[in-house]
């Protein structure tokens, strides 16, 4: 396996550069998206109106949308910010969170993905119902053993619109349009009883590539990131609720060493 | 005291079914009613766009709404959820928080009311104003000693809707129209310190109503997992703060023979 | 160094009083605000419908006003409540988020300062960049040190509007329209990675500003409040996931001999 950089790397170049990362996310996940960004080094700001949401996403280095909570007025706001941020070459993050549970966010799914994400994360079966764009798939939020269909549905979704895609799950799985396929091991499954670390992961990743050229490299040393954050956060956690602490504290304090010690990557 | 089962027996269910969830909920709590919810083994979900709420009610097996946050879109939001519920016979829970504060509030209240809740729950302040249906008794969102008075609105609104209504507060009161009453005496002051603590009641209660016939019976044993879950959680918290987080912990964790240990419910 | 009370008695009357305070803030601080109120034992409500933000902010004590997330809807809710507060003679605080970050903000600020808000808290560029209002200053909603000419900034605010402006940073700084400037020297730069504190800070201040006529003595007491249960938080705390957690406990427990002991006032 050959990177350009190490993951520990990119993690540096966060902590360096503190990239604004402007955020149109969902209601649940906010305060936990921000202290995860701030806990990285990177710089975080929520902002969603349509009166505004150009020039925030014309001063940020990366732009993340992710539809957990989408209306209406939301919807157009992140169309807007996609927009913009396809026609800046600033590059942005999708997170299809609830794909297929409805036709409505299908709808705009498909309308945001015109504007070419620079990564799709999501989980198997969201990845999967983005591909497909039709509902009988999910159930909710919750992610379903559907690994080989899933990559499958991502390659798709890497062919049509040039993004990288992260398949989220007990192995995170990435990959993009030069053919390459990262598998990551880390992370522990008292994670799923966390809400939103699947939206934390998609923000960590516009962090890591808003600060560097290799965005496969990046998304991969973010997943990796959380991944490691929450195996240490666990050991030292009694339920969820502590958990979700931890992991924040653990991505603020994780070191070189414990990093490399625990990395389970993979490269296809 | 005769139950259909025990109320362990329902905590179980909950965990054996993981029922979706859908909320429609104050932005206050998102966070930490989700992970509740997650925390006792159901699957939540976040929605309310006019767009898609018909739709994520139908996929839900229970529908919690909670006025706290409430403005013009997401109380029609709200209607939309309850005649949902309503029309397709889905169990729904109906958290009227600051009933009483602002005409606005008593105004969609009624209208709610009117698509009879499976469950209402709130404090005694909450469910005065909710029957009496005027202004003039809630300070806010705090409860009031008015626990006698509390028990003939609850009776007044168990009579008009036909719904289980739970009066929370250090004895907690449930009361049904087959003339049932169940006392429960867990918890602990200081969960009175943690915001929104009343609405991770009513999310339980969703969780638990949405995997049941005898939803008195499931309404009691949420109401008890959360007080004893609260008791236990503050033996190892230093304040209000540690306390959020171990509540959290302590619904994933507890225990049958904790929970047969704390458990105080009597019935009349 | 003289003051009408010792800065212990303002915290002393809020825990006696517990004034409700009447929040439109932003999504992602909500719970940690309104759990940070009722730690201080004050009474939070959370509510922006225009159909009701006249009645809720006629039965608080104070108003609280931050434009975190602003969007075209809740500017209109915020200039009504603004308004009131000032029409009804409440104590209000507006905290301008990200002022500076894009015009639209600088245009809501400017209506909003009509209203002649009773405290204005923000960081170093926020407060320059309301006083100049453009928009050439700000990097996002992180602070930069740009202290002195923040101070002539909030001098200019103090007499246009006859606000106590409320610098913060390393050194709170606080100026009022009878030329007094104190300084507070509390606090830890790891609060500076949980999101939100600046917010947290101005929630308090509506609370102290509730209860007191000296209102540059409560604001004072407020920051000195949150600066001391951040230092003592701090000590237990392995990064921002804990500290954020134990500064709630701490604001809920700190006694008077702590905070006396960790004191950093200054009057000028």
């Amino acid at each position: 396996m050959t990177m350009e950089k190490t993951l520990w790397e990119y993690i540096q170049s966060v902590k360096d550069q503190s990239p604004l990362i402007h955020n149109i996310t969902n209601y649940v996940v906010m305060n936990n998206t921000a202290n995860a960004l701030l806990a990285v080094g990177a710089s975080p700001v929520m902002a969603h109106a349509k009166s505004e949401i150009k020039d925030m996403a014309s001063i940020a280095s990366a732009v993340l949308i992710n539809i957990g909570t989408l209306d209406e007025y939301w919807s157009e706001a992140m169309l807007i910010a996609a927009k913009a941020a396809h026609t800046l070459n600033k590059p942005w993050v999708l997170d299809p969170v609830g794909a297929g549970a409805t036709p409505y966010r299908n709808e705009i799914l498909q309308k945001l993905l015109q504007y070419r994400p620079t990564v799709i994360r999501g989980n198997a079966s969201e990845i999967l119902a983005l591909a497909k764009s039709n509902s009988s798939v999910t159930k909710g939020v919750d992610s379903i053993a559907l690994s080989n269909e899933a990559v499958q549905a991502a390659l798709d979704l890497v062919n049509d619109y040039g993004s990288i895609v992260c398949i989220s799950g007990a192995t995170d799985i990435i990959l993009n349009d030069s053919g390459q396929i990262y598998f990551i091991k880390n992370g522990h499954p008292m994670m799923t009883k966390v809400t939103g670390l699947g939206c934390t992961a998609s923000a960590l990743t516009a962090a890591f590539i808003a600060v560097t050229e290799n965005k496969t490299e990046a998304t991969t040393a973010a997943m990796a990131l959380l991944g490691i954050a929450g195996e240490l956060a666990e050991k030292q956690s009694s339920g969820p609720g502590s958990l979700q602490m931890n992991l924040l504290d653990k991505l603020y304090a994780v070191t070189e060493t414990e990093f490399s010690g625990y990395l389970k990557v993979a490269m296809e």
